[in-house]
């Protein structure tokens, strides 16, 4: 991610780069290549970010711990992604066709468990209380998982009801990035809280612009857009576009069929450009930012500080 | 497991059945339905079982920890299960219906990944050298996974490619499991080294006599024959077969088949039992039981080196 607010930790941002090819090293040619593959790819690097800057906004010096640590999520969070992509049909991720498209459904399944297994393995001795957020988080993964697959086509699905899935499937991970590297550095519990409600907003904030981007994003993203309705998957963008009393009833009708076609996906598009779900969207994840800046407010001044204040800007901000 | 030389140990095993249930539980109905599913449809418990022995075997005094740590090794081996049925297109299992056809892919795989994750935390600190011991064997198992499906249906799979296989597939988890129970009693060399030879060649007797009941089994194993030959898998029994003057080059034939009929893997079973292949195997099972038998001379008599060498002469004597 090259962005201005990423420059004072440019060198820890290279160094994830080389701890992760190096933990997902394999001597098994093809599993090491596919690895490379995912990763090369690319990605924000949110999880790794967050958990160095809250490291060292919290006065932390334990950084090749922050950089293993952070490495380590990044790893847990890719290889969910090979198995979410499994799960949504998903050919293509990041610009880039996805595994189970290039290398089989059986070796994209034992390539996710393996990235799994040595993410989970590289996160090394992190101690009880960031452990139990890490499994936490870890169980509530799968748990929204299957809340969502629950809500697929469902009309009855709520606003409170996707705050919970989002919660579990994104924004709990990015907070206990943020956690475990403010624990490398802090055991102050005011400190502490601070980072928890920062990084919970901006996990929150994340996952709603990425739903955004899923119905106005450009081929910019590397991933079809339309992808989460032609899942039927209850996001807020169509959570929203369900509620407008013009078109509302054909959003409705579309986001029920359990196949949809292309054509279909492209005017539910349009649809929902039409109505104010966008702008709404995008006022929540400015207001869940907001708060999660708001949080920072006792938090020690520094260019890190200012940097976690960056990286909640750019939430909104970026296109992909 | 009910046999005479699991009495020692009947108080553990059921502690064991308790803490796997205990550590899968979700908030998720449905998740926490779909674990006990699995995990209730039985399984022989090897994995706990050889770890809980190896420590008391040792001496080791801190049974709960070796109850735990066992109990998380089948906690992993299950999740392997799961994702393997996926991959093999299994569809019955322990005689129950698999999970990804009772429950849907996305689903299984999502549970798979929960229960994995669930069960390498469950491990808990068993220390770097057994940690090292437990990640080497995970990666293995990944990597054997690939090198499996590579010598699908492939007639130039050698003997020595099927140990590679087994090692990382099965053995070495078996291995670790052990391994971790002798850890938590004791630091001496020799005793390590005893349990390491025993262990490592008990997991590969187990998958050989596991690959001849897919050819000998009956219903009793609560899973149809012939899926290996199905799937095209480079097993002993096959390899074996088809090295015979007579039958050999018939079975070929159809282990190459990309797809194969019912009628042919009937027919590819009979001719198989009509080689001394199955005899040939059930040598080389025995002869790993043998040594694995003989490394034990050194341990100190024990009731639980008793029940150690009656496992390993259930290996060889099971039908499931």
């Amino acid at each position: 991610m090259v962005e201005s607010w990423t420059a004072i930790i440019s060198k820890e941002i290279e160094d994830v780069e080389k701890t992760i090819i190096d933990t997902l090293h394999s001597d098994n040619e093809e599993l090491d290549e596919m690895c490379r593959y995912v990763i090369e790819a690319g990605g924000k690097r949110v999880r790794p970010i967050i958990c160095i800057l809250s490291h060292l906004a919290c006065g932390g010096t334990n950084i090749d711990r922050a950089i293993s640590v952070g490495s380590a999520f990044e790893i847990v969070h890719t290889a969910s992604l090979v198995h979410d992509d499994i799960n949504d049909n998903g050919e293509v991720r990041r610009g880039r066709k996805t595994l189970h498209i290039t290398h089989t459904l059986s070796k994209a399944i034992i390539a996710g468990d393996f990235m799994l297994v040595r993410g989970y393995r590289a996160l090394g001795d992190v101690g009880e209380d960031v452990m139990n957020i890490i499994v936490k988080a870890a169980s509530m993964m799968s748990e929204s998982e299957f809340m969502q697959k629950d809500f697929e086509h469902d009309l009855l699905v709520t606003e409170d009801d996707y705050y919970k899935i989002i919660n579990g499937k994104t924004a709990m991970l990015i907070y206990a990035s943020a956690m475990s590297g403010a624990y490398l550095a802090t055991s102050d519990a005011e400190l502490l809280e601070i980072i928890g409600d920062y990084s919970h907003n901006v996990g929150l904030a994340f996952q709603v612009v990425d739903d955004v981007l899923d119905v106005i994003g450009k081929d910019v993203t590397g991933k079809r857009v339309g992808t989460d309705l032609m899942e039927g998957k209850p996001t807020l963008p169509i959570i929203y576009a369900m509620q407008d009393p013009t078109y509302g009833s054909e959003i409705k009708t579309l986001y029920e069929k359990d196949s949809i076609s292309d054509e279909d996906v492209i005017k539910a598009l349009e649809l929902i450009k039409k109505t104010n779900s966008i702008d709404r969207c995008m006022e929540k994840a400015t207001q869940l930012v907001v708060e999660a800046k708001k949080s920072l407010t006792n938090l020690p001044d520094s260019e890190y500080k200012d940097a976690l204040c960056g990286l909640a800007d750019y939430i909104v901000r970026r296109n992909r």
